[in-house]
């Protein structure tokens, strides 16, 4: 009975990075300004400034300097769930038999769940600098929505969460969580906003998008004073904080004199992905080195593999800046029975940038492969992913068997960015044998492909 | 908007406890034997083995060992998540305004959310050792039936739960989880073993209890070849494997020369309570030092402050040895307004002898305020509490308000058990204020205590 156990790489608590890094510093071919939607002129400093946070638009703006200080507040709610554990599969490696050498950056083990408290604790810290009342966002699968909820609860901020409609339907006990936090959560779209109206006008019965949640949040924010508008993933600012996921592992890989071959990012809007590859990216930018980078995303909201490289409306309402982007259409809304998050029509205009340079490769996978990943995960590694993350889990398994094909000793690291405790209705599906896989059809895609904004 | 934040105590990895404590050696008054339901005689290793492991009935019946080696395995699963923090609840004590010195012993950072995978680690890889098929159980809450799944699933052994009906309706995900991890889950009591026909023929319609669960899960186990019965609470052999949690709270404060004046645990059945107060205990026995040792309740199932110390049966079935305790009767059920774990009808022989000889003091709670204390708590430290564990929040709180007043600056040490992700049914009860108490009548206790069997 004798049993290799996950085995942690530990950084002592010292070995935080204390600055952020900024990929785009690095890339000859900038990432495209975001566009005034009216002129087409690049956004500037005072155009955002009624959205966000002053200080988080120079973030936003900013594509030049390669590494931002870290506050000091910031740095030590980092230190309460940070160094995260990087940990080495062994548990998996046995079970898929493969010479493969599996790592995993784990981003769950704090309370809210994700990796998204990262870039909330850091938003949420701006907003109260700025002496802001509170801030508005949308939410997906809620787990954005549950780390801004406990960060302005630590900074004493109000906090109103629109969250996309189906998810809060699959998710009952996700609104609990934020509410229990102090948030007030409104199911997106909703009645309550001119731009919830509208949208629910034209799309009578929807189930919501990412998109539509963002039109209503910017609403609020913009309609009230000591407002702003805080988002968890597609923005430069958030890469930048999320970047402490990939510096993390990157230390204590190099502590251990490890190289990985093939990094693995699950890919929604790109928070995660971002974040995890950004230091391994600015190496391969630099030509340091060379690393197999790969994105994954849902087959069934496939904005790198089957999306268009343009400008787009990063919300359905249509009152953001255009981002230039892969992108489905602002009016793309993922089949409700897609279980899980990444469920964002576009992708950050930064990995698009980069994607679109041939730096990283995309692939997507379907939900019941992604699920039967997870529980094959869970039942070796002990935790239970979230759906998300198991994308990229499910990535992995896959490159492992490769190299089990092959004989190769490949190292892959990959992200696990939460656990998936609020995910039991779509685990009951899969557990049950009825979930179902959606792929959106060329004429779907195309159709949304029609309402993209011209743009010379 | 300086803020001070929760800090943690960090020990190193090869500072978590390489022995088990076993209070019950120092214990000059030891607790009463185990007796045979039929007989009254002491239970006997034979008389115990066809329900437990070998491994683990040795563990039960000594009372002289002091310290327990842990194996090797165990120690290297504990590994993957311990040593647990010890935090200095800073925003709780700023929030309270008290001079009291607030710390808390988290055990919901493994991925199975609580304290009780401690046990269930060591419980199932001393069936595997023993070549066993599997392990039966029962679970409330559901925290015990999750942490045993992943157990087993690690050592590949077959997990059959019996879940209290109650609970497996008001937590349907926490089912998911546990057949997520491969488990099979009944809802107890069921019509597919003997003792739940016979219960539901006596008690129809019954939300269920603990100790129906067990009755059921002890039959299983007895009546299938190569499974015996594993229980996460009560049993002194649970409370050996819990030392861990009190053995390294106090390693931790050791290092920083810090001396706890009062110790707080939640009490169901006693599995947190002793494992954290154990080494403690154990001081105080040898009158080495003096603590305030606190058993905090539910008013609705409050064994400690309103139970008798007698000999009862640990289920309803009555199909299992006779302890004596403090109990409210086996045919005790909580009302089914009560939302939390700790249901179990009676305690721990071993904290009930020391709560009979003046050793630790019990105080009971209401859940509202229960759910009060886990909101305030949520808010500023960021962990959203089991229901559990806010028991001991909640007495918490009450020791540190009094502090204030008093102006004393008391060092304040609580068992933070595990996470309330799976509770958000009650949470939502208690958000939209629709949440009651329950207290038992006198009349019900007296018609549940005059079940009681007779011992000489």
């Amino acid at each position: 009975m004798e049993k290799k156990i996950p085995y942690k790489i530990y950084l002592n608590e010292d070995e935080i990075p204390k600055q952020w890094y900024n990929v785009r510093a690095d890339m000859k071919n900038k990432p495209a300004p975001l566009l005034n939607p009216a002129t087409h002129t690049p956004m500037t400093f005072e155009d955002l400034r009624p959205v966000f946070c002053d200080e988080l638009v120079k973030q936003e703006l900013d594509d030049n300097t390669a590494y931002f200080d870290i506050p000091e507040e910031i740095y030590s709610f980092y230190k309460m769930y940070r160094p995260s554990p990087l940990v080495r599969a062994y548990c998996l490696e046995e079970k898929l038999q493969t010479p493969a050498k599996i790592y995993y950056k784990f981003e769950g083990n704090n309370t809210s769940g994700s990796h998204k408290l990262n870039s909330a604790i850091a938003q949420a810290y701006y907003a109260k600098k700025q002496g802001l009342k509170g801030v508005t966002t949308e939410t997906g699968a809620g787990q954005w929505g549950t780390a801004l909820s406990m960060a302005c609860s630590y900074f004493d901020l109000d906090c109103k969460v629109f969250m996309v409609k189906v998810s809060y339907e699959q998710k009952p006990f996700r609104r609990e969580v934020m509410r229990t936090y102090g948030a007030s959560v409104t199911p997106s779209p909703s009645d309550t906003t001119k731009v919830g109206r509208k949208i629910l006008e034209k799309y009578p019965g929807t189930t919501g998008s990412l998109g539509c949640a963002i039109s209503e949040a910017v609403e609020v924010a913009t309609e009230n004073e000591g407002y702003r508008y805080v988002l968890g993933s597609v923005l430069n600012q958030v890469l930048l904080h999320q970047s402490v996921i990939g510096l993390e592992a990157k230390a204590a890989l190099d502590k251990y004199n490890i190289t990985p071959d093939i990094i693995i990012g699950c890919a929604g809007g790109g928070s995660n992905l971002g974040g995890l590859i950004s230091p391994f990216m600015g190496e391969k930018l630099r030509g340091e080195k060379n690393y197999d980078i790969v994105a994954v995303e849902p087959a069934s909201c496939p904005s790198f593999t089957r999306g268009k490289y343009a400008y787009d409306f990063c919300d359905t309402g249509m009152v953001c800046p255009l981002a230039k982007m892969y992108t489905l259409g602002s009016g793309f809304i993922p089949s409700a029975n897609h279980a899980g998050g990444l469920r964002f029509h576009g992708m950050s205009s930064t990995l698009s940038q980069l994607y679109h340079d041939g730096l990283m490769r995309a692939i997507s996978v379907e939900q019941t492969s992604v699920f039967a990943a997870a529980q094959q995960f869970a039942r070796v590694e002990g935790i239970l992913p979230a759906p998300e993350s198991s994308h990229a889990i499910c990535a992995a398994i896959d490159e492992a068997l490769k190299c089990k094909e092959t004989g190769e000793e490949k190292t892959i690291l990959f992200g696990l960015t939460g656990t998936g405790y609020f995910d039991m209705m779509a685990y009951q599906k899969f557990n049950d044998g009825v979930m179902t896989d959606y792929i959106p059809t060329d004429e779907e895609l195309e159709k949304s492909f029609a309402e993209l904004p011209k743009v010379d």
